[in-house]
């Protein structure tokens, strides 16, 4: 059984935490190459939507959704149970302390750093398997800039990055109406060795 | 002296209208080339944002801004008052019907139509002087392709268009943070006989 | 065995034909919910990159690819044996006409319609099975309004629609460049009945 | 006499050397504030597409265009005989060394730096007459990043940053194609002592 990304947003409970939009989040599950087995990790998980549907295509692996709010951690846990995804292990605390006790991953999403980027990407090289795949989404200038330097001055990665801007069209009586999303840009790290 | 556009966006009182934002009201002004003297006419002018900006560049014309929302018409008028635009004749009432007692004009924005679009564009190419510029705002599909193929079929009508994409850079502590702002459509048409 | 849509553009035999990019084939692929078994059509196939890749996520499936410019068809012959998409059916000719002798479809692409938009619309309405979907992806205002509305108006489809534009980073030396790609919207359809 | 920035693209005389485009230019003018009389300079000129549009809004002032490349120097000076800006100078060198001899200037632009940003805004700092604006358009990551925490650390300068997306719009026979320049930000420093 295929499972294809792309839950609506509206249908996620998500109180007042910022959520990556369905959009991002098929390409983030695209370039995170995700498997039926991957053991996945979600730093920054926020309303656990992109959690949720790597579980779901990956019902053999488990998903490890961290997360420092105490509203996001309840949040994550009532999407998984909403949407029946039993392998999201939602685990509340700071990155990169919270990732002490993780096993190794195919697949590490860096989605907020709280500040640590630098710490997680140390810990995230470390966690990431051989051909392990490393996406980090950037929403300001100084994650965009830190993680592309950080990530392109590691030989034992490729690195592929790009931006994109979405524009909803919102159907209202006769007319259509272009709606923003806030621009986001994807950096796509792949472990050679 | 010289008038640079390019009032805040926070400074205009708006209550809940949608309002032109600056670096969008900067290239309408642009494109319509408002010179010292110029008659301008305003059609869906809400909170008045361009038409203030426009008549501060034409401190010896008149923009007459047309609106149908009263709570748009009071803002209007606040707002001239707070930027001493005193050469702003707001207008009750829906175009084209609202437009008929108005002098031929220099520009002419249209930034709203209310499902008028034909009408006011043929009572608006009646309007405009002899190379006069007609600038239209588009944020519907409908809007943006009714524009185009209205205009470019008439000869005496010199038609550019583009579309903007603009990305607030807000600077939050120590992050610099991307936020988008709705996409809009320029259609610039100026009348050559 | 997963398939992982995402070819590099620049693995694709190409010529000057235009070709949907990347992360556009991407969210085509996942809007289209490509099953292992189904039947697609690709109207206005071009290089042939995204019937292809729908291919190969539809082993047991066949694409048809409609093209009309002889060095297109070339160019998805081509394409389909260097990626080994041996179910791939190249069919040279211009839509609807050459939709003729095709089995109804589980999704269907339009990428091109050589200005038979309506027709092909039609046919297409005709072709797609139940739970079908269609999705369109339009580079002209004239297609975005002509798809948005001529869907719309039937009542056994579920439309929804986006723009994207994407910004891809290219890494030289020590700088990061920010290069655009043209924007594009996704209309997508999906058959209720 | 006003003059409005706003000379098409397609006139400047361009060769190979990248111009910042029209939308762009207006923007950037704006955001400087160009009186009739000011001394600005414009360092990696380029075509000097904006060194002229400014010179022409400061028929009483000076522009100084800056541009180490051979081609850009002798781009600058047909432009500026094309156009009648005769009170453009060019100066054929690298900055901040080409910067010498120049007076202060009202506002400065920073299209180009070579690899020298940090030592270009050391400089462009010491010659900005107080009230003076500086405008830096960034095309990499590293600009946009090393010019936003730059001058967010002087505590003399008011920052304000965004970013524009400008999709032309091509009438092609019965298509309006839309067609995306590269993206921009645009980085304005005001000195306030």
């Amino acid at each position: 059984m295929t499972y294809f990304p792309g839950i609506s947003d509206d249908e996620f409970l998500r109180g007042d935490i910022p959520m990556t939009k369905q959009e991002v989040r098929i390409l983030v599950l695209n370039k995170a190459k995700i498997r039926p087995t991957d053991i996945i990790i979600d730093i920054g998980a926020g309303t656990g939507s992109l959690s949720i549907e790597a579980a779901l295509q990956a019902p053999q692996g488990t998903v490890y959704a961290i997360e420092r709010h105490p509203e996001g951690v309840d949040l994550i846990r009532a999407n998984a149970v909403k949407f029946g995804a039993a392998n999201v292990e939602v685990i509340s605390g700071t990155a990169p302390t919270a990732l002490q006790n993780i096993p190794k991953a195919d697949a590490i999403f860096i989605g907020g750093s709280g500040g640590h980027l630098q710490e997680i990407l140390k810990q995230s090289n470390y966690l990431l398997k051989s051909n392990g795949r490393l996406v980090i989404t950037a929403i300001t200038v100084e994650t965009l800039y830190e993680a592309l330097h950080t990530m392109q001055a590691k030989p034992e990665f490729t690195v592929e990055a790009f931006g994109m801007q979405v524009t909803r069209i919102k159907h209202i009586k006769t007319s259509n109406m272009l709606q923003a999303l806030n621009p986001i840009y994807l950096i796509t790290s792949t472990k050679n060795i």
